[in-house]
């Protein structure tokens, strides 16, 4: 049955209610309803904000108001155009969310003029859609990832749609064509719908879009392609818009929920999608100084500008504003009439309210098997050779059965390769609703092993899945997890500013599994080794960022342990997939863990008396070869008393001031003394060392071996010589640094260099030779 | 006229020959011809490389050599898919280009054997295709940005045509899905063609892929859908795939050469793409104990393992390789048989040998116009305020007329917004070769600033320009520079892997200019704050690595014209749009810019004496903040000796051990002296500057301020105070740090605390006040 004309009446006076709270945060600061003639000084000394995209997300919210009370769903809304923020936020005002949430910001005349004055005013509102907007779990700044938060926030939600608007700026990005793709992994009989309405007015900032120009039906070949059915709404009468785009969304939906009743997955559905053409700054000025305005780039930001001094533009502000009929839409308090208040859902129901978008409220607690039962037994330290991620894979596996609908694995395609195999157990599998064959291994549309070739998809899934409520984990080869620096570092932020918001729920914390690190990419090439996303995280607030490097299988699992059940946090988490040694067992790896970094007295020889040298060490493979440094220098320099400590959480060398982390000055003396120098072997660039120890005393007494851009397909241990971070390396740095020479010293480095000469004269050799591979990777000593 | 079955047949044999060398790189160490039976010791001891993908590799290449004789084009390869390493080598051995620029891999028996083993061997060839690889410009390693280094290849190269393999998991990324669009921004009047060859064998690394899943009309709407006409080759009967690829080669081409031949660039043209569809490990083994092998995942890497210890293997591997039927064609001496070279184009035809793809020799020179002609006027330091990239804007107008085909800009839309619009002048415009209309702003097919809302595109089509020896900038927010780390990163990689390479031309620098910073993005918000991409360069090689932060526009000027000149660099360049002070004319700035860092002796009062304090200065914004907090403790406090170091060269505060402009501990002191404490302002995160500073006479005393991740929307000035750089907190500062506490030091820190609060409150207060934004940004006092 089609939505009648009155209904369609309601919708249009909420739209205009929209725009007209929208034009009121950008440029008022007083007479919020215009019932008093328009003054300059009722404008704002600066006007700031994005108007062009606006209208277009005030229609879209209200008419998802109708289908949410016409059909009971329960629908969150992302504006990937977040620029549009006072667009959002006048619907969220409207439908009464932002004032249970922001008290001081009351339904009425004052709270509007309040709610003006508050926006992109110093102390005040952002400008764009952020954590400070109920409803929201898409920060609108940086471009590209509506879609993926949106597939991340229904997968494993089947009541719940997304509907993720795309701007046609945004859908200019890669990571945005790259996401479309998610509904080959979306299953209707257990997740929910996300419906993408791609928003095309034709401009970014200054300059047309490549979709903008492309005719309907290219994009329709396009979206097609995709294997999605789309639906064309075009125009810019806004009666027949409203009639088109209401007809539209009934369309949709009745797709969404035909989808969703079928009882078998046997092909990938054809899921809707809405294109949106509607002209850019809609019901904007027209035209200004004889240049056109609306339906053009001049509509991005502040259509009229100098609305102070300029008597001209200030009458047509009043009468832009005036054109939205605010008379007929508040009453004389300023409360939106009864009439269109009726439209918006009520409690959760309304968009800004949903728990699902402010916290995942409730939140879904993860049930955790005991993490020692995977605790790989104690033998001696160094004498087993194990792949510790394989520990980590059963306890995925357990995680996995135990939060049947609330924990998922990302990854791009490598988790047999990563060793986390074990999640394929018991029924596990690749999630793909594809066309599967036979030959194909733990494939199904029932999977949920989330695997595609694309850390944009894998990083923004999670996000969303965590920013609802759920967990997860990110899993991926270290080089390449830099390609989301820039994505967790939005995420980073996001809980930053979370941080001040009592009403926002905590969410569980954002957790990636750096494998496949540069040490061990040995055989993949140059290519494959860098260290430096955790230099990104490095950087960001202490109450948000973590770092651990784990040494070994034990740490990895009580790390990994203290990760999943820890919230608001992004924790970055280091360790190899290549068989190492193991060190500790499981009691002294969880207070080992505790601590944060701990002296390891069983390597080092100094009993009870300070040391002459302290080598520390983070990472496992800086690990490894400092263990054999030591063992080096006790073997051969017994006399030189050698400290060993290992360092676990990264942001223990943190000053306590700048990290939570960080260990106390008092701690921080009894690790690594006042003053004895310290050779520091770290799995990354040495420079994140360097600063993080920036204020400890005569931090220039560390001497920090890692990561130099050093590479090329080789041998492991040739990596760790590339880059002077080898055991031989190490015994030489101690001894150069120690102020008591022991005897012998001088046949210790003779004998590194000998060692050093051996190992590059290998490899120098190896046309002629081609000998067995020889490392040292497997040994500590 | 369609190819006859001689000729099909002449390039299967090459093939063969491609797949047998291929083969042979990943497991021989001995008998390469196979002229004897196969025994374990012929066999390397570790087996690495792509087998999976290397057959369609091989295939392509053998097709284009076709192509490039018959219609004597100039083509590039480009391996999307570059795990497949071995197969570029073979080819390029093949074709004798290999040789040529590495004597010692000859073209015979001898050369054979050094050629298999050399390859993935410690300290021989790396496993990918890379800038070790003749004729590449393409890194193997991080997927997704194939297409955008092929369309940078031809911007502005009319007769060339890069082909470009994309895989169908490279196929799976943002980025790569992102770059379609290139052809919205080719012009074949002026610019070559990109053929790419979407290369579906159905599998990454162990799971499906989407595309690869996707049914042939599914990708042929999608395809369609991005503007292109795709052609199907589908099979796994060598006979009938080569006849239809040869006949889909043609037939693109023909398109190719139909579309350039146009003498208007009315509409977008249809641009030919081919599809192929192949097994994975195409003509490898079909089943290994009992397991399928080709056409599945398990051919990703190396289909036949344990060869030396397993006689069944050994005998499969003897098999499989002779299945190629070497002795057709090598002769005896193993070198190619003349019927097969004769296949393979001559000279620079050779696309291993193609001089576009080895440094672009002949390289374009860039003329440049004289730099000091955009100088700003001597005036007193800190006087004018004027937006510093508007000059640089003119500079670059200039740069285009004088360089009308070697020259082009690269910006996400934001190039006006950036100031740097003057490049629109002159019949300079946007390139869009989509429908434009009357309200765009210079948009236009024959445009040549690139703007594209895809920091994916800018940063890939630059690569692929200056790496055929063209020059460029690509000019974006700094925020958002952090989407292209990776990117950044991986070409950081090539050129410094290509430093060993002598036969590699230099290719002119890749030039990154970041606008719209941290501490101007008060308008913006949180998401917009964010300087970490800073960071990722500076951990790479001091070979290849330069951060400069100009001041002011005479710096920028000076920098620029440096950045532009030289070779084999990532140059990064951060100064921000806004309105600032200007300090040096510019006899000062081409001093201080050549240093790298000097005494500002103007700002401070030491006169000849040594300072009590050093207020250190980098970025724009900082030096602001540390001119401002110089004059309130001149003014203030004149008894405290106060000199002022600026910082343009970021790594000249580096050891010269680890860069190149490290500046020497002598100059470090001259600057810095050897004890006295420095006030560092900072435009990034402080941690940038404590590594480098490390290993510097008493680091301690260095205080650095800088962002610290505090921000909203709000104002300029609020952001300093936030971020506690404000010209009040350095004052402070100073004041805590310096041994020789001044009278009246008291009287100031009231002064200072006084002022913060009146900012603080002014920011509490705007609710009920709304004052004019008050700001200090514009005075340095």
């Amino acid at each position: 049955m089609p939505i009648s004309n009155a209904e369609l009446a309601v919708i249009d006076a909420y739209w205009r209610a929209a725009n007209y709270l929208t034009v009121g945060q950008i440029y008022l600061q007083d007479n919020p309803l215009l019932r008093e003639p328009l003054r300059p000084e009722h404008v704002k000394p600066r006007l700031l904000g994005h108007w062009g995209t606006s209208p277009g997300l005030n229609l879209v919210y209200a008419h998802l108001n109708r289908i949410i009370r016409q059909r009971d769903r329960n629908l969150i809304f992302l504006a990937g155009p977040g620029h549009g923020g006072p667009a959002v936020v006048a619907n969220v005002y409207l439908e009464g969310t932002y004032s249970e949430v922001y008290p001081g910001i009351t339904q009425d005349a004052a709270g509007m003029r309040a709610l003006f004055r508050q926006f992109s005013t110093p102390g005040g509102v952002p400008s764009h859609v952020g954590p400070q907007t109920p409803g929201s779990i898409h920060e609108g700044g940086e471009l590209g990832y509506v879609l993926t938060h949106a597939f991340g926030a229904v997968f494993d939600q089947p009541g719940l749609v997304a509907v993720a608007v795309v701007g046609d700026g945004e859908a200019e990005t890669g990571p945005l064509e790259g996401s479309w793709k998610g509904i080959s992994f979306l299953n209707p009989q257990r997740d929910g719908a996300v419906l993408p309405v791609l928003h095309l007015n034709g401009y970014k900032i200054a300059g047309p879009t490549v979709l903008g120009r492309m005719s309907d039906e290219s994009i329709a070949r396009l979206l097609e392609g995709h294997g999605y059915e789309p639906r064309f709404v075009v125009g810019s009468d806004p009666a027949k818009v409203h009639a088109a785009l209401a007809r539209a969304l009934d369309e949709s939906f009745d797709a969404i929920e035909r989808i969703q009743r079928r009882a078998h997955v046997d092909e990938k559905p054809r899921w809707p999608v809405i294109v949106l053409r509607t002209p850019k700054g809609w019901t904007g000025p027209h035209e200004v100084d004889g240049v056109p305005i609306e339906g053009t780039f001049r509509a991005h930001q502040v259509p009229l500008s100098g609305v102070r001094t300029n008597p001209e533009h200030l009458a047509m502000l009043e009468h832009w504003m005036k054109s939205y009929r605010p008379e007929e839409l508040f009453d004389d308090k300023g409360r939106l009439v009864a009439q269109l208040s009726a439209l918006a859902p009520k409690g959760h129901l309304r968009m800004g309210a949903n728990p699902h978008a402010n916290g995942g409220y409730p939140a879904v607690p993860l049930e955790m098997p005991d993490f020692t039962s995977y605790a790989l037994t104690a033998t001696p330290p160094g004498t087993e050779v194990l792949e510790s991620t394989r520990q980590l894979g059963q306890m995925l596996r357990d995680i996995y059965a135990k939060n049947p609908t609330s924990f998922r694995l990302f990854c791009p395609d490598e988790t047999n390769s990563n060793r986390l195999g074990a999640v394929f157990e018991g029924g596990g599998a690749r999630c793909l609703v594809e066309r599967t064959t036979a030959e194909d291994d733990h494939v199904s549309p029932n999977g949920r092993v989330m695997e595609v070739l694309s850390e944009h998809n894998c990083e923004g899934w999670l996000e969303g899945y965590v920013l609802t409520g759920r967990h997860g984990l990110f899993a991926t080869y270290e080089a390449f997890a830099l390609i989301v620096a820039s994505m967790t570092t939005q995420h980073a932020k996001w809980l930053e500013a979370s941080a001040d918001l009592a009403w926002r729920k905590p969410v569980p914390s954002l957790n990636i599994l750096l494998t496949s690190t540069c040490w061990r990419n040995d055989h993949n090439g140059f290519s494959h080794q860098g260290p430096g996303f955790m230099d990104t995280i490095v950087s960001k607030k202490g109450t948000v960022a973590r770092v651990y490097l784990p040494p070994d299988a034990n740490c990895l699992l009580s790390v990994a342990d203290h990760c999943f059940r820890s919230q608001n946090y992004v924790n970055l988490v280091i360790i190899d997939k290549q068989p190492q040694l193991q060190w500790l067992d499981m009691t002294s790896a969880r207070e080992h863990c505790a601590r944060g970094a701990s002296v390891w007295a069983w390597a080092g020889n100094t009993g009870d008396s300070g040391p002459d040298i302290v080598l520390a060490c983070a990472g496992d493979i800086p690990t490894l070869e400092t263990m054999a440094a030591a063992w080096w220098l006790r073997k051969n320099v017994p006399e030189l008393r050698v400290r060993v400590v290992n360092v676990v959480d990264l942001m223990s060398l943190a000053s306590p001031d700048e990290h939570p982390h960080g260990a106390s000055n008092e701690r921080f003396v009894e690790l690594f003394t006042e003053d004895t120098d310290v050779v520091f072997a770290f799995h990354g660039y040495p420079g994140a060392v360097h600063q993080l120890l920036h204020g400890r005393p005569n931090a220039q007494r560390f001497h920090v071996r890692g990561y130099r851009e050093e590479g090329t397909t080789t041998t492991p241990f040739d990596m760790v010589v590339l880059n002077r971070m080898s055991r031989f390396h190490l015994v030489l740095e101690a001894l150069r640094r120690t102020r008591r020479r022991p005897p012998h010293a001088d046949r210790l480095e003779n004998a590194c260099h000998a060692q050093l000469e051996t190992h590059r004269a290998y490899v120098r050799e190896h046309f002629e030779d081609m000998p067995e591979i020889r490392d040292w990777t497997w040994t500590a000593s």
